[in-house]
């Protein structure tokens, strides 16, 4: 029998007032799937502070009562990190509300935002000052700062500029007994003891609530050279990429890959699209050079140069340099579109995976083969961050199989084989998306028990009523005991 | 009355061997004193395993007769955090013995040492290969990486390239259950929870005993240029650094400042040292601009048109490039002198902190006539690393004073006085040399208290029977009850 809950609502009315708490299912229908459509929860009711102060009294009051709290940003999470159970007992905090940019230093390059701040209006407040944020991924016109930190978020730009850990210079966060944590003044060096703000970051919600941050700033980009090279294999693709890397220096920002097949595919749903070059290569590598100021004038020799080095050195077949910026747009919409290319193909199981970068080349020739051996009719297809040793591993259902029945079928046991064969390979199971609900149960029975149980002991002594987001990334299985 | 340890000497003598523990007080006494000479401990014995797996054998063992572990490197720390406390009841666990490269991949630059590697040494190892580790401080030659990555230490690199946190690609290290926490495979993303390894860097040996790190590394410096500049204020010298930092951008490799005194300090001091500019000016800039590889042909531009902008622009007085690698090396010999000349002029109290990059100009004007002025007759300096807004802050004892007298009295009482000073203002009581035993009060004093009962708390879980370097670091009050 649920517990009864309306003694608690009756208080959080009282503090939130009526902007700030509903529970109108129509309301809040919305915000118990997550985007992927994968998982469906229930919640008590949907609260939407105005401040920290409040999230902070919220949190406080959530202590006495009991109520597990499933924070919350835009709701585009890859892993189900932030919807809640069915059991319906949690309260659903939503951060969106919490949108000001509290305080924006161009000089400096530092912004600092609350959780709410949505990533494309940090692009567009920062690109008025000829400044930019450096991180961007598909659904930046959903996703918040919140939960891009709390998920230590990834995308294209990686490879140069680090992930969201890297763009975080100070961070204010609510702990599980309502205390705030408040570290957004950035110190370029502190060495006061632990650093706090990191356990914070990609801890999904589980060890604090993010309520603001403050963001390093980068100039904006002068000028950019967007090149496509076919390449004759994976490793041949990581070949021109530590080419690049010598070459261009700090100027490279982004080295993608994609096979031949992947790329028809994407060639023959994009209305309009062309492939850049007129032959076929077994790989294609997309390469993004840019220059912010000074090395603006240099920039196009440095492309040419770029190829010519690794056309003589015979490390590419062919190659081109988008001829103008619409030109590098459609070379990047061929690589945005290999997500919706294949959904229209059919289900596909999905795993965003990396190894270290030198071994990513024979994991992908290794694990292909494998699966489409294991699997007969199923399509593997391997795409994304090289530079990272972050791959999309995606497997493609044989034609006219049951989407629904393969999907928590063979489709469940191909993403256990990969999970395996990457944990195998010393890699990671989730290199950008987090864990979530999704992999929780895959973390704990392929991570390391040694750090499984550190983190096990860090939640249980950061949140010991076990409130923040229950049942999220950190595996529920109690630590051993000491010896 | 001491307990009884002949039991626990007697198992780790069996366990570590002849070479591995020593109690003889002569091998003993030059651990014992920490390189400063503020602090000397004692301690039972010192241990020196051979390998990761006698390190945790070792910790399992003083778990279980309840033997506190003092871990030490090179015992070049600056804060005593290596130092045993004066009860004698504790094993030094020294790691020096550890020193193997496991691995060297130059085509990654990735380097594995184990925790007793020394920074020259893996200076030396990896320049062989014409790569380079991007991080250099005066203990070069007797810093491991393991007491590097333990107190996050920084340098004259950090303003390019980070402080030790940002070199750690993985890491292994022996937590308080004698458990292996091992990391060592980098991956460049990686989203699988917590980010245990930024736990364990900075942590001073107070959550595990790191006993190896993969480490990254860069193309060797295929050219440089060292700039002298003087200006007529900090601000001013802040406003050249925007102005390099616009120019020159990654090139920018160092910018560090003094004031014109400290300058004449270390002329008079050191044998055959000229002021790099003929007039006067109240503060000066080192500048250093590096080139690895392709960038090497434009350096020398680059350097004169960053010189001849600011010219324009009114930003410095005067300047002057060197001309030569010798007088490249005599610039940085003036500014690496700047603390023996100093310790030459009598007893000074030292303060490594640091504020907000922006606001220190406005910190260093208010707190040289501040001290000045609250203590008749001393001298307070400021110099170093403007760019990370990092300043050691030194307060000289006015001449004819007693020295250990004026330590422990006024010396104590104008520390205290910084520290509550760099508080106000939102800054760090250490920007890079850590807390160890001598920084642990005022950190419990002017700390966030929020900040330390995490780290109170995250201390207890870990390292529950509270054996791993005590009384360093963490506050040692108890975690306030959660409401």
């Amino acid at each position: 029998m649920p517990t009864d809950r309306s003694a608690f609502l009756a208080e959080a009315a009282d503090l939130l007032g009526p902007r700030g708490l509903t529970g109108d299912p129509d309301l809040l229908a919305p915000w118990l799937t997550d985007w992927r459509g994968r998982f469906t929860g229930r919640a008590l009711a949907m609260a939407s502070p105005a401040s920290t102060a409040e999230v902070a009294a919220l949190v406080r009051l959530c202590g006495r009562h009991g109520v597990p709290i499933v924070p919350q940003g835009g709701n585009s999470g890859m892993c189900g990190g932030a919807t809640p159970d069915p059991e319906g007992d949690a309260l659903l905090l939503s951060l969106r509300r919490m949108a000001a940019i509290r305080s924006f230093d161009a000089e400096a390059k530092q912004i600092v935002c609350e959780a709410g701040v949505v990533l494309q209006t940090l692009h567009e407040a920062v690109e008025k000052k000829g400044l930019r944020f450096p991180l961007t991924l598909g659904g930046k016109g959903s996703a918040t700062v919140g939960g891009l930190i709390s998920t230590n978020a990834g995308g294209t730009q990686v490879l140069r500029h680090g992930s969201m850990r890297a763009q975080v210079l100070g961070i204010e966060a609510v702990l599980a007994d309502g205390s705030v944590f408040s570290a957004l003044v950035p110190l370029k060096k502190d060495n006061r003891g632990f650093d706090l703000k990191q356990l914070l970051i990609g801890s999904e919600g589980t060890l604090g609530i993010v309520t603001a941050a403050t963001l390093r700033l980068l100039p904006a980009i002068a000028e950019r050279r967007v090149l496509w090279a076919g390449v004759p294999s994976l490793e041949g693709a990581r070949a021109l990429l530590l080419h690049a890397q010598e070459i261009a220096g700090d100027a490279l920002e982004g080295f993608e890959v994609m096979p031949q097949h992947t790329l028809d595919n994407v060639v023959a749903h994009l209305p309009g699209a062309r492939a850049p070059l007129g032959g076929r290569h077994e790989w294609h590598a997309l390469i993004e050079l840019v220059a912010d100021g000074s090395g603006a004038d240099g920039l196009p020799d440095l492309a040419e140069n770029l190829l010519g080095r690794a056309f003589e050195a015979g490390l590419i077949e062919d190659a081109a340099i988008a001829a103008s910026e619409t030109q590098a747009e459609a070379f990047w919409a061929l690589r945005d579109s290999i997500a919706p290319a294949e959904r229209a193909q059919g289900p596909a199981v999905q795993h965003d995976i990396s190894v270290a970068v030198e071994r990513m080349p024979a994991f992908v020739d290794t694990a292909v083969p494998l699966m489409e051996a294991t699997w007969p009719g199923s399509r593997a297809v391997a795409f994304g961050h090289l530079g990272d040793g972050n791959i999309h591993f995606h497997v493609i259902a044989p034609p006219g199989v049951d989407p629904l029945e393969w999907q928590t079928g063979d489709g469940k046991a191909i993403s256990d084989q990969v999970y395996a064969l990457v944990t195998e390979w010393n890699g990671s199971i989730s290199a950008e998306h987090g864990i979530g609900q999704l992999k929780r149960d895959a973390l704990e029975k392929l991570g390391d028990p040694v750090a499984l149980a550190m983190m096990r002991r860090v939640k249980d002594a950061l949140d010991p009523q076990g409130l923040l987001n229950p049942g999220k990334l950190v595996p529920l299985a109690p630590v051993d005991a000491t010896n």
